[in-house]
């Protein structure tokens, strides 16, 4: 099956938002083994969406649109892809209700053109959507099928996995010869990118199927996708699971997790398994760290205190940092870090203590210590632990690599590998 | 001058990595008035982007290509644009000079397929890339202007910065009656999109040059985006100069900034205009408040302290909050908002002191309190404020709202309008 997505709306086109329905959906029908061969976005004009679309016709069999739902004039999907169809629009019973039990519930009136919402082409199929006015359209005709959905990724990517995807699957298992395309994400942290391609070039240089493609995210960590084909999605589960074991065998512990799980989320897990809680004091980082170690569902059980201490005088006061340390050596140094992390565990009454001090810029750097220059402290009452890292990048990379390597640490820390 | 964006790149396609590029590159042309009319992403297939490069070629006067530029066999743009064009490739001896001295630097030996960065289309003039091997293409043919530019966004953006775009000025500055394009973006927060389509309706009736575009961004804020269309640049700015002075008169505070300032920015320079310091205490937002507060280069000159305190236990030993208030109230409620805020501020020795508390979910609601249920308080040693608020949708959002909506009040306190 040969899919194209269009996105319309002109605030696409003039770059004021970027398109990421596409990649999103495009990364979960090549699970399905749906390949796109086209991206389009067009903007909010009705004679180049009827040109874009007809284009489509010629070239796919399965079109998904986004965008171009809402009430107002210049949302033109539903009426164009209707008429280049040639097919009458009709009204939902189902969703004009739905529409006037919203617009009662929020007091405002029902007007004539949010009645346009509940159109739908002949032999469409309705998809609720459950977070605004606009439901999607799922429609098969002449051996094609076509998918419209609203344009807010919030609406789109819930209606898109929980209702459309579904119905694609059934759609595909009529069909014989299918060919499943499944993927897996290996997760690294602690290696760059040109370091992994460097330790796994044996598995890499002999990749066919299933394929490998390492992609560096953001500089904090790498992702390796795995991406197989086979006959039966149980085939290609097996394929992928025997090369990512080939993986794991050369960088073990580096990989931290699989597909959508984060860093933290593995550190959440060996948390909750030793039954340890965390306290944390962050000086550049900011409230990242504490931030990112709070994202987890359940992260209360862990997460006992985050200090963030950006002045001297909070160090000093709140953390119990010596103030002649900081005189002698300066708030970036070794000692501070260990202190810092000392004070959270005491102050947080937590097994572990993190310390994190450091010049996040882009002022305030200088020869000795200058901008990116970052201690992190371990301490669990019995062990202790600094180093210090050279980061680089703006104020927000630093921040980030920070954070992600204060998780990185952690993580080996509880695997009793720090 | 009408203008197609080609995308090239089977991970774009697949949904690996989002085309930002795209979205860049429309938003820099639109401040020369020249409008992208399509975006296209197509894989690394040499038929399939002939077969788009030649619609582009009937559709626009302006092709810019990004990507397939590198030195392996799936680097496929150079050649097929030539072919589409029946342009021979030349080899450009600075480039090759360029690539020995590099592949010499770096101590890898240089391969006949590394050459190939240095192939241009004849009549083509070359653009270096001091970020990469592959150097961009700029080349006129036939009343049309190709522009070919490598992928990765640190090499694309650059040279289509300091080099691309001047060209394109040149070439412009020839043609008569040139219309220029503009836009300020307003940042509205506090008020919903909808609200604020209300309240200036007459404004939104009666647009027509600039155009008014409101955009949600995640629930958190709306941004207008006005743009102009004029004879030259300093007529398009009085045109957008006035409509943004009609709806400050309409929203006004509710208007925190303007173009790529952040509310934290705002804030910020509110802060120090006052030379005022400030400490919060989370609970719910998790560290999020103070990371966008510590977003800002130069916040240490106002951020005294963020005490993230999930326990009960932290709240009683960081803050000072009144362990009988918690057990009668609950640690979500409006007095241990207030506590928190004044603890926040005395361990801090700040002027302002914030408290948030209340509930991220998933889990932990109940019928009286439920999840999104959130007390924020703001304290200064003679004022005291405190409200309830409902956030809604998934724990990350929330937390994004709660911080958010701090930063709101706190700006309005600020103002002397909390």
């Amino acid at each position: 099956m040969r899919c194209e997505i269009i996105a319309v709306g002109t605030e696409l086109l003039m770059g004021q938002i970027v398109n990421t329905n596409g990649a999103e959906m495009a990364r979960d029908l090549a699970g399905l083994g749906i390949g796109v061969y086209y991206q389009t976005v067009v903007g909010d004009n009705e004679e180049r969406l009827a040109e874009v679309f007809s284009l489509a016709l010629k070239r796919a069999d399965l079109i998904i649109c986004s965008g171009g739902l809402g009430p107002t004039t210049d949302d033109i999907t539903r009426e164009t892809v209707a008429r280049v169809l040639g097919l009458p629009l009709e009204q939902n019973e189902f969703w004009v209700k739905k529409l006037y039990e919203y617009f009662e519930r929020v007091g405002r009136p029902l007007i004539q053109s949010n009645l346009r919402q509940a159109m739908l082409p002949r032999g469409g199929r309705l998809l609720p959507n459950d977070r605004g006015t606009a439901p999607g359209i799922f429609l098969e005709h002449e051996q094609r099928i076509f998918v419209l959905l609203p344009g807010p990724p919030g609406e789109l990517l819930p209606m898109f996995r929980r209702q459309v995807i579904p119905l694609l699957r059934e759609r595909l298992e009529q069909v014989e010869d299918l060919a499943v395309l499944q993927s897996k994400v290996l997760r690294v942290s602690g290696l760059g990118e040109s370091l992994i391609a460097e330790r796994i070039k044996d598995v890499l240089d002999k990749q066919d199927n299933p394929t490998i493609a390492p992609l560096a995210r953001g500089g904090r960590e790498v992702h390796l996708r795995l991406t197989a084909r086979a006959g039966t999605a149980a085939e290609a589960a097996r394929l992928l699971e025997d090369k990512a074991e080939e993986i794991r065998r050369i960088l073990g512990d580096y990989i931290y997790g699989e597909d959508e799980e984060g860093l933290e989320h593995s550190v959440a897990r060996l948390l909750w398994q030793k039954k340890m809680t965390i306290a944390v004091a962050e000086s550049c980082s900011g409230g990242l760290l504490s931030h990112r170690l709070t994202d987890v569902p359940g992260s209360s059980l862990y997460m006992m205190a985050g200090l963030i201490t950006y002045s001297n005088a909070a160090k000093a006061d709140i953390l119990g940092v010596d103030p002649q340390l900081i005189a002698r050596r300066g708030a970036v140094s070794n000692g501070v870090a260990l202190q810092m992390a000392c004070g959270a565990r005491r102050v947080g009454r937590a097994h572990i203590g993190i310390g994190i001090t450091g010049i996040a810029g882009p002022d305030g750097g200088t020869a000795e210590k200058p901008v990116g220059l970052t201690y992190i402290a371990l301490v669990d009452g019995g062990f202790d632990y600094c180093r210090d890292f050279h980061f680089w990048g703006s104020r927000q990379e630093i921040k980030e690599r920070a954070a992600q390597t204060a998780l990185h640490l952690l993580r080996l820390y509880l695997l009793g590998k720090l």
